[in-house]
């Protein structure tokens, strides 16, 4: 049974990215070695690593006033380590509240600095982007999540600010085009849109640099990986392989406007037949709603169990909502197939 | 053309496990999805992350007293890491300085203890392992490096103390058997002995923690990750995988005993022949030799370029020395084979 993958992360990747991957697991290049077993200084994993470099330059359409770095640690990391690296201890940062991956950043960031929360929309369970806020003048940056993988709420415009962003961009990166020369600093950890788990993309601004007092351990100061290139210490040389070849294919789609494209069409075919199911409701304010994760709840709590079980007959994985939201989610991200959304719809029309 | 993988690290893997990982980076278990994009919660990948924990504990002899985590970073983020979650300001550690990894232990450490220096043998570029020193009674810990990767010397016996080890291990970790009630921490990057780049181990005693009075960031807090079973994020999954596979199959080949038997008879075949060999002389002191990686240089420099490249002609790859040592060096962990021993030494023979 052909099967798709509507896990919130590490979720679907493009079918021929696993399969270059896992054959390069076996044999990389012809080289008669795997990708798993060669030297991050070969020239054969240098050439993946400069490629990944410069196809990330190329997607954001970044200028080289940008940093392009492959850590680890995941998006979890960037939530002390950005503050850390930019903040120091009496310096204001802005932060938007829109759910669990944006409070657990200001949680983390609040040991370095002052944390000012300027805007949250907790009071209804983070079902919308809250759109009017002040954000004080001395503040060195505002911080935002793009896209909630949660609530399933997504911003649809940059916060209105002349301040740097930064912005924790793990679930929707390489989804849409943007304009980068409004960050200061964009992070993800790759395994949403970008790739497998095990790296996490850290795109700064040089300007943002240089800033800070504190002594900061080698291994978290960002300009030790500058300096090397992302390999002073060995990278995951695997998790930023399979990143390679994702975003080869994001650019061979069509780049970041033809992923915005073809998004925007499969998130409308399962956002209409919510709206039009007397079963179902959606989670997120209309306006705001997430085009990677999808929320929706049903009206009567006592088809859940049967409608999972639906899903799961018909190849559908991964539709269990979060538990802070309950009901549904399916995750659509890049490489999920308008055929993949159209098998949800199909289970969906039986209820 | 067969290859044989003499690279330091990343390094060899047995073959089936590259293959292995190879099939599951394609379908994983018959899912029908792949391995890296399966969710870290489905009952597919705890099973992966269950197995991993509990082949650690079995292969290395751990009692209840030890905790086994999967981190990220490398060991190079162990070297502050350690310091931060185990040593108060006003705390001294003992360490051994046998090497560049060594060294870079103890400057991180100092960001978070006083670190006393007992032992080094940079007086003769770390050609040998120091076996005699004094250890201050209030240190809180021993710090070492089993194996030393560049220099190619490896402690043969436990540094003498009753102190609680920390050790680095990540080049001879599974290579022979350990009395691991010694150890207060144990931690290794996974890309020479254990698995590809991209995850860490980490094993700790649970007596060593909760001692230390700074706040430290959630991410960097072993507590953190002890507490949700190495998920607190989302884990290194492809690399956890691969570990695990390589720990089925060093317990399939007779465990730690296995891996000793083999290794010891391996590494005798080229170190005979560079004792033998009037065109090579070996680094290390004999009684420090490394069973993982054999230093060696050629008595007239003139042969280097010749000899490389009648090794790379022999499918030998990986074999031109650190830059700190010059000449050469074998990494022979334990996925390399007699074969492969016997192809180098060929070439060897040849000069």
């Amino acid at each position: 049974m052909k099967k798709y993958n509507f896990s919130a992360g590490p979720a679907i990747l493009p079918k021929s990215v696993m399969q270059e991957a896992g054959e390069a697991a076996i044999d990389f290049n012809g080289m008669g070695l795997s990708i798993l077993e060669i030297s991050h200084r070969s020239k054969e994993f240098t050439a993946v690593m400069d490629e990944a470099v410069s196809l990330v330059q190329e997607l954001l359409g970044l200028n080289d006033d940008y940093e392009v770095l492959f850590l680890s640690g995941g998006a979890s990391s960037q939530f002390f380590m950005s503050a850390m690296n930019l903040l120091n201890e009496n310096d204001t940062a802005a932060y938007i509240n829109t759910g669990t991956w944006s409070k657990k950043a200001i949680a983390e960031a609040r040991k370095f600095g002052n944390i000012n929360v300027v805007a949250t929309s907790e009071d209804e369970n983070f079902s919308y982007i809250p759109k009017h806020y002040e954000i004080p003048g001395d503040a060195k940056y505002v911080h935002y999540t793009s896209n909630n993988t949660i609530f399933g709420t997504q911003f649809h415009e940059l916060p209105k600010t002349d301040l740097p962003l930064i912005c924790d961009m793990s679930s929707d990166i390489f989804s849409r085009p943007l304009d980068s020369s409004r960050f200061g600093m964009i992070y993800a950890g790759a395994q949403k849109n970008m790739g497998p788990a095990g790296t996490t993309l850290v795109v700064i601004r040089k300007d943002m640099l240089g800033k800070v007092t504190r002594d900061i351990p080698t291994m978290l100061n960002y300009e030790t990986h500058i300096k090397k290139g992302s390999m002073f210490n060995t990278p995951p040389a695997f998790p930023i392989f399979v990143s390679m070849l994702t975003m080869r294919w994001v650019k061979a789609n069509g780049g970041l406007e033809g992923m915005a494209k073809h998004n925007e069409a499969k998130a409308k075919i399962l956002y209409d037949e919510i709206d039009r199911n007397p079963s179902f409701k959606g989670v997120a304010r209309k306006e705001d709603r997430s085009l990677m994760n999808v929320t929706f709840v049903p009206v009567d709590d006592g088809i859940t169990a049967d409608f999972l079980a639906a899903c799961d007959a018909a190849g559908c994985s991964g539709v269990k909502g979060h538990r802070s939201v309950g009901g549904f989610r399916a995750s659509i991200y890049n490489a999920m197939t308008q055929e993949g959304i159209q098998a949800l719809v199909d289970v969906m029309k039986g209820f």
